[in-house]
């Protein structure tokens, strides 16, 4: 057999290409098309009185201009409501151009096109917006008292609400012999790739087919969307997704209102049409997360071990609601986490106010839901004066009770059953790796050396790879190369590295010899997306059975050419030949050759053909009733539910006494993602989304003024981490494989992000000796809130200052949030 | 059920588009193209001593120059040959560009590209080529002769020499009561299509994808041969063929010159490229057809049956032979038509001449093989004074002997087995047609008005729908609008129309909400393409098949939805029902919502679903592990052999004593292409078919003079008839369907044309009362003809001298020859 290539860690094959800047980005396409670009909104809440292009219509090299007015039909509707969901109670969603109201800043009026960006942009600006100024709701309580409105009609800013229960939350709480009750927030964030949305669009007249090119997350989404929406069957509509810089989650949102206006025109222009998003663009008119409040009762034994949970949510989901409700669906079930909750309810309020959307951002509300979770565990562990991981450890659904159902039901509507996972053994490991029993010992040394440090760790538990499927096909050329397509996009990860070695191994041929194609409709039209840690497990899946299903007809062609048995016959680096007998064999390219009864005369690959049968058995025909020419396999891989990851990480940090200063001293990692397609590639993701985790933590946050304005919409004020602020990562891996798909893996792709805040308040937390109920934090924050400890204002974490856990009252510990 | 579509005479749907100009034909593409233009040979024979491109330099808009210099690699190679065959003896084809010799008039030297075609043409007409002139070989009798080479390093100029023999021919003659012999002549002609040939390529250096327009007949083989030429793989190549003005077979040859130069320069300048042909560059540089001589020695007995028949062929495949001898096998092996013909030996031999390539045209070697067979037939019948029906009938196969064996190699490598077909009944139906036992009395009285009539007929047997096999793809859109492709190419066949028929009854959907793709390679890359009337039987059954699919994968879905048995619904009207109850029903664009578990919020028809099964049982994945999202069909229909269409062609025709102008008075024929798709369409086929019957043997003609220079390379002087010298054609059918296909059906699209030469010369010897031995005939040459047999240098026809046929020897047959 070739060399296994699953589980090595092989060099990312994408990344000669990528690094050396010859990547092809979208805005590195249509050359000779024209550009958009947009009118948007400088107010969060105000009428549009009237557009006046007057002026605008000077411009030298100016091609059309549209707002509301000039759109029809489906075009002239709201965008789509893409996830509907019965809790939703009143789904507002915006117009691809504001009509009459616009209800945040940063959303599209009208849009211009010219013959290069200068000329669209000089158009913009002098394109007169009379607006009629109205009060902004800015903030979940503002949200919440409701003493205005986003949206006319409403009676309050609702719009969602939702309740899931198991068992009778509030009598275990009331019934347990202890009780605390925090209230937390997560602020809002943002994905901030570093390639923003663009769409460019080609009509073709001739053959009525749109080709459209996106940085989005979800091809065949954005083919469906903008077929609905431009009148097209689908099958005029391709879809293909460029290299892109990064997506995070906010490219799987679709039909932006740009996505759909830049064909629109194209058409309508009958000449290519183009707009690459600028970063300001990005940041107040594509989408954030993050932000909630909590309000957390939990009730629990003397161990630790919890009995009933409640949990309240608010969450902000900004000025519409054209993704759904998955982000506070997430959050209210994955927050259990690795734990039995015991009777658990949990209850999400979602809430429009005059920002930009919120749309899932890597970890999509499991952030916010491990923060609850975790800050629940330490607060248990401080109060009862147990030792953290002894706690966590009290409450672990156990290896044996796999598969665990937590009696939810998930953002897919399935339930939520945990397949795998062995969370005593990830907890030793994660222990053992950053010394948590050490470390007692080393907070000594250092308080003695004038310096204060903390340990904190935090458990997580991810739904991935969720349905309902994708598909893979696989190809050999006559060439002998082998083409892979799946429909799923990638932003980067590593896909056409990894869907390359689940081919090499399934078929036997080296990886040189594949090449992979993602996220183009003309390659595969069944599809659903890239988000949610799918990747691999779908994708990756399709493809291996799609190989199969190509072995299977190699093999039984290559028997009837070398007159084998087809199970003595095996696939090696690209040759299919009789086991035990290299010398007699058949090159995979020969066999696609003879695969097809249509011989050229002229193809090298034909010649080589000829000396095995020249299909001259007058008495069958050439392709038989149940075969197909060609040497292709396609297959869809479709699973019952998701797969579930898990992870454990831990924090050192040290606090400047005098700055506040927050310094990572070490950042340890236990990652189960099942079985490792490719170590390097999965590490690579955990550290990306570790250095996200650390920024949303301590750095990056959407500063918003009453007004509804982004105070810090550019790189400028957006503090992004240099790789300075972001600590080395120290990893270990458990594999525990998924029982539900062919290859036993999970989804690794947000993982690393997930515990950010959670595991660094523990750690701040611990060197402070003060609860943390609140990230991010900034060293201006911990600086207050020492004033507010040293005040008295803020009570002690009571392990820390000595005392009993029951010295505490539930009232008291109420106090501290 | 809805209307059969299958068998009813439907208006072409595509003709609304068609002829109210708004087709979409190859020029009509590419406006921002690059123009290319050819440099081509103005002598039929020369060395290339230089090409002096300087003074083009000047030209304004000149882009670039390419001659064979400028090529490697496999560009430099000469062009495949395309279909090779063991009895080619030495098959020459020529470059891309001329390398050092030119071989015949029009053949390219250079190319030209510029930003339009008048900048084009003007750096031709400045490109000056240095030839030194060879002499020439013109002419079936000079190439034989082989005083001189066409190519040098030949020993002679027979490119191909094949015989094949059952039994011994020449024994079974000499045994025979009777023999006779004759030498035939058949001249070149043109297909000569309303449009020309054309390219128009676009390189995606993005996607590294190239995307070819071309007027060809196979989308498959011009991407298999520009991959292959360009060195790029079969999956970076897409053809798509859009309107095309007529093929009549001179678009099956591939690659042309032009439609390698063309993308090979579109990639190299990364700059689209378009070349249309004009008129004189088809004359010149394309291909003809036709050119035969035919010597025939044939044994029978009294009743004219045939017991040895020994053909000799030369055939004229002008400089090269890159399309292989189709034409002559197919001469040599269809001339049986529908008779026994005893011992058979036909032997040929395919001559290089410094003219322009012969490959197949309308017919492809049936009207020489018709010609000379029906010659023959007459022969016989008028040397034993019988009548010419009679003399047929006595060698007609018999319905029951069908499957009928003649037992030689045909086409496609596959035996010559006859599928179907009663001659007995067609003759029949051809003698009430046109009245034949009435035709003496109305010679008479003809005659009485000084005027002189005759009647002939011919017989023909059409191998169609070879394989090896086309594919089909119907799909529903969740529109409920079915998409249907099929690969092979449409040149204004009606594919539209009857494949859309074909595909409305098995589903059970209005014609009106079908639509009809052919020739895309992105649709259905598997496929061969359109020649041998192979358009209906092949890609008609395929789409059948595919349909069937389609069907019983609706049905499942929609007896899911319905909660019923599959067993017990019907598609109507594009509805799946319960039979008997109109009322339960779901339309199938519902059922596409259906058959795809990823459904879409702002689809009208995913709202449309939403009454039905909603993907809520949990423990089945969404897409079963046999089953594929989509509501779609594809399969490939290839048959054992071809199937055999047949018929039968009488004309009465008056020549005008004076003038001997010949006019046709009255044109029948009988018709058997067994189950008709579309009776209008069919006779469409026949009609054009007998047109061009009518040019080839009355008009067309390729006027070579004996330096190889084309006297009429235009359509001032190559006289194509006008409506007012085509003959109202007179049309009856029989069906006798082929058990071949699942719909019963064969070819149609060349038959007309085929007897044409045949029936004419057999109605032009009856009105005059001499010999015709050579085709086509204009009225100078009747006119010579009088005039040698009023000198006695020809020899009356016997019967009508009222001789037995006894009383002519062999020798004095011969002499009349």
């Amino acid at each position: 057999m070739t060399t296994k290539m699953f589980g090595a860690p092989v060099q990312r094959t994408e990344d000669e290409r990528l690094v050396t800047g010859r990547g092809g980005y979208l805005d590195d396409l249509g050359a000779g098309a024209y550009a958009a670009a947009f009118v948007r909104s400088p107010h969060a809440h105000a009428r549009i009185r009237d557009v006046d292009v007057m002026a605008a219509l000077d411009v030298d090299g100016l091609v059309a201009v549209y707002t509301h007015d000039d759109l029809s039909g489906a075009m002239a509707e709201p965008l789509p409501l893409l996830i509907p969901h019965p809790a939703i109670l009143d789904g507002r969603t915006p117009y691809a151009l504001a009509k009459e109201y616009v209800h945040h800043v940063g959303e599209p009026v009208a849009m211009v096109v010219a013959r290069d960006r200068y000329a669209a942009e000089d158009a913009v600006e002098r394109i007169m917006v009379d607006y009629e100024l109205l009060d902004p709701v800015v903030g979940i309580d503002n949200a919440e008292r409701a003493e205005r409105v986003v949206h006319a009609g409403m009676p309050d800013n609702v719009a969602a609400h939702l309740v899931q229960e198991v068992g009778d939350a509030s009598d275990a709480i009331a019934a347990a012999p202890h009780t605390l009750e925090l209230d937390l927030d997560i602020e809002r964030s943002a994905c901030t790739p570093m390639e923003g949305r663009g769409v460019y669009a080609r009509w073709d007249g001739a053959d009525g087919m749109l080709r459209l090119y996106s940085s989005t997350q979800t091809a065949s989404g954005v083919r469906a969307a903008v077929a609905a929406k431009l009148g097209l069957e689908l099958g005029q509509v391709e879809v293909v997704v460029p290299d892109v810089g990064g997506g995070f989650g906010v490219k799987i949102m679709h039909p932006w209102p740009e996505e759909l206006m830049v064909p629109w025109a194209a058409r309508l222009l009958g000449h290519e049409v183009k707009w690459a998003e600028d970063r300001r663009e990005h940041f107040v008119s594509a989408a954030h997360e993050r932000g909630q409040h909590q309000r957390v009762r939990a009730g629990f034994d003397d161990e630790g071990r919890l009995l009933g949970l409640d949990v309240r949510i608010l969450h902000d989901n900004g000025a519409y609601l054209p993704y759904g409700i998955i982000v506070p669906i997430v959050t209210s079930t994955q927050l259990l986490g690795p734990y039995k909750p015991g009777a658990y309810r949990v209850e999400f309020r979602s809430l429009y106010t005059n920002t930009v959307i919120v749309t899932p951002y890597r970890g999509a509300g499991r952030p916010q839901g491990v923060f609850a979770m975790e800050r629940t565990m330490d607060a248990i562990a401080d109060y009862l004066g147990r030792d953290r991981t002894q706690v966590r450890a009290a409450n672990f659904i156990q290896p044996d009770e796999m598969p665990y159902d937590q009696g939810l039901l998930f953002q897919d509507g399935r339930p939520l059953v945990y397949d795998s996972g062995d969370f005593p053994a990830s907890l030793a490991k994660l222990k053992d790796l950053i010394g948590w029993d050490d470390f007692e010992s080393y907070r000594e040394r250092a308080r003695a050396e004038g310096r204060r440090v903390g340990i904190g760790l935090a458990c997580y538990v991810e739904g991935t790879g969720p349905g309902p499927y994708e598909g893979g096909h696989v190809q050999v050329e006559t060439s002998g190369r082998v083409r892979v397509a799946t429909g799923l996009t990638s932003q980067g990860q590593g896909h056409q590295t990894i869907l390359a070695q689940i081919v090499a191994d399934e078929l036997g041929v080296p990886m040189s010899d594949i090449s992979v194609t993602t996220g183009d409709t003309r390659r595969m039209p069944y599809s659903v997306g890239t988000y949610a840690s799918r990747g691999a497990v779908m994708s990756g899946s399709a493809v291996a059975l799609a190989a199969r299903r190509l072995r299977d007809k190699a093999l039984r062609i290559a028997a009837d050419a070398l007159e084998a048995d087809a199970g003595d016959l095996e696939i090696t680096d690209g040759r299919v030949q009789v086991k035990g007998n290299p010398g007699a064999g058949i090159d995979l390219g020969t066999v696609a050759v003879l695969s097809n009864p249509l011989r050229y005369a002229f193809d090298e690959a034909s010649k080589a053909a000829t000396q095995f049968g020249g299909g001259t058995d007058h008495d069958r025909p050439p392709v038989a009733d149940d075969d197909e020419p060609g040497l292709e396999g396609t297959d869809f891989y479709s699973p019952l539910r998701c797969t579930f990851a898990n992870g454990m990480h831990a924090a050192i940090v040290e606090t400047d006494p005098e700055t506040a200063e927050i310094t990572i001293l070490r950042y340890c990692v236990v990652h189960d993602c099942g079985k490792l397609v490719n170590p390097l590639i999965v590490e690579g993701q955990v550290h990306g989304g570790v250095a996200q985790g650390v920024a949303g933590a301590l750095y990056e946050r959407m500063a918003y003024d009453s007004g509804g304005q982004l105070l810090n919409a550019s790189f400028m004020d957006f503090l992004v981490p240099y790789a300075s602020e972001v600590p080395r990562i120290e990893i270990d891996h458990l594999e525990t494989p998924s029982p539900l798909n062919p290859l036993g893996i999970k989804g690794a792709g947000e993982a690393g992000v997930i515990p950010g805040a959670a595991v660094l308040a523990a750690a701040i937390e611990d060197a402070e000796g003060f609860p943390i109920r609140a990230m991010p934090i900034s060293p201006s924050e911990l600086f207050h809130l020492r004033a507010g400890f040293a005040a008295g204002e803020i009570r002690p974490l009571h392990r820390r200052s000595g005392d009993t856990a029951r010295a505490l009252s539930h009232e008291q510990e109420n106090q501290d949030t």
